[in-house]
């Protein structure tokens, strides 16, 4: 039988030691390298990277696979130079759940008025406007209906919510207004009162949320004009033209997890504005012990002459 | 057959039009009274009432059945000359509904910290610190295992947290670790990190939010010392108590929509805490088109001889 085959972690932008623990700990058997040699080395079979450094992965002469840490695979293709071998994208249980709780606690922070309700606390304001609408009487639209579209979608339909969904490609998810296409995007934006972008970055979906998109949305809704929660990627929005529906009225508030540039600068409008809520990327986490066991089970897997899973299609970008 | 028994509207503390315009709508063939003659009117067969006038139950000779509005019964007995005639609790799927919406919000915020990331906001700080536990490793402990707890439960399980629960008598429920009785408190408390409070207020629970309770929840879960949500009544609270805790280590953080006094008075140090989130008693608002067609649905069903439904247990006052 053939040795496992090496793996090279290859990441950029945080410290990977953690990764670098866990795949020692779970593969003992297998050589991580993290730095490999000028001519590239030919055990390397597997490559776990955000981010790679540009030009690492086309060295290797004998790559079977690279596995995205993270549920997109976007940063992959910042490398010009990535080899025509699978790209798995990361699934797993743990970071589809972190999803959804972000998505159920954004939508219900809007839904539930949070931000007004944090202004009159400081203000020391007891209101007796206590309304908000009804779930059922509220749509949430989902960009994006893979896996954590679906998952985020059965949660809130648990929740009481009405679901609308808009995919590249027509789909069929029960309990969902489904929506496809250039052509469903304005049937999709007419009943969604909370849209909630979770789109994979691609060529195609670029600046998709920008001044277009918001002069579509739903002015009048339960909850006023529309809401947005972008938890996809930042490339996705055009974050003047937030700015700017925010203010004239086409967008009612949002709350973004991802910017055009990470970390968001300090000078940025976006952190004071009262209508946005902010956070630092931190919608779903990827934590080594719940990413890594499935990487290396597809390894084994691959191995054992099994196909490889949850690939991308480099034509579709994600 | 017998006229259609004529509903008493007795209301204090928020305007009861909402009420009563509903009740005309939904009852037509009914007489309603808000202001019955002094000596009591032989017609009045049900009484709607939130906080009603004390003694204006007790003059009504012929007075069947009373209707809460609202889930908790408390402010009926603040009158002490209740007649000893059936009392009914307000249930509606919309009440539910939206009680668990406020719970499942709250129990985000903290999970996901959002008080933190607010202040992170604030200060336009973009922070490398994106970790939170998985929902798996919380457990959200519910003091009241009633309609509201169950619904509450079976949705915080949903999102993968564990479940405790406590009730005054054993209660035994899929997938929650229940717990009973003054005995049960001490095992509850040890598995809570996060306490949602939903006990009737009687005189078995009035005050059982405080400092005795405080010194036994946990000190160390994997979001700090416990958090407490009370979204029961603030009968049940001691609120010097809550921020003595707050300082001492014994609480992590509250959200509180209910208070001892209420409107909270403009000089509570609750409101500038800033481990402190404060609704206006506005966790599950009642909403007159959904609790007043089940209530007339049990006057006729009461007329046509069947039993009343949801019924108040004087002697444990809930």
């Amino acid at each position: 039988m053939a040795e496992p085959g090496a793996i090279l972690l290859s990441v950029t932008g945080f410290d990977p030691a953690a990764w670098l623990e866990e795949l020692k700990r779970q593969a003992p058997g297998r050589r991580i390298v993290t730095e490999p040699d000028g001519d590239g080395d030919p055990s390397i079979r597997y490559a776990v990277v955000w981010k790679q450094r540009p030009g690492i992965l086309n060295r290797l002469p004998n790559l079977a696979a690279i596995f995205s840490i993270g549920a997109g695979v976007d940063h992959i293709f910042k490398d010009p130079e990535v080899p025509d071998v699978p790209i798995v994208r990361a699934v797993a249980d743990d970071l589809t759940e972190r999803m959804s709780e972000y998505i159920v606690w954004q939508v219900l922070d809007h839904h539930r008025k949070g931000p007004r309700y944090r202004r009159q606390q400081a203000d020391r304001v007891w209101s007796e406007d206590r309304m908000q609408p009804a779930a059922r009487d509220v749509t949430v639209g989902i960009l994006g209906l893979g896996l954590l579209g679906l998952d985020a979608a059965r949660k809130l339909r648990l929740l009481g919510f009405n679901v609308a969904g808009w995919s590249r490609t027509e789909k069929t998810v029960e309990g969902v207004d489904t929506h496809a296409g250039e052509a469903g995007l304005d049937g999709f934006l007419a009943v969604s009162d909370i849209v909630v972008c979770l789109l994979p970055l691609t060529p195609a979906t670029e600046g998709i949320l920008s001044k277009p998109f918001f002069a579509r949305m739903k002015r009048r809704g339960p909850l006023g004009p529309a809401t947005l929660i972008n938890a996809g990627r930042g490339g996705l929005q055009n974050e003047a033209d937030i700015l700017a529906a925010l203010e004239n009225g086409w967008l009612g508030a949002a709350s973004l997890d991802v910017f055009q540039t990470e970390p968001l600068a300090e000078t940025s409008p976006l952190w004071t504005h009262p209508r946005v809520t902010i956070t630092p990327h931190a919608a779903a986490t990827s934590v080594p012990a719940a990413l890594i066991p499935p990487m290396i089970a597809q390894m084994e897997a691959y191995e054992r002459g099994e196909p490889l899973t949850n690939l991308v299609d480099r034509q579709a970008g994600y």
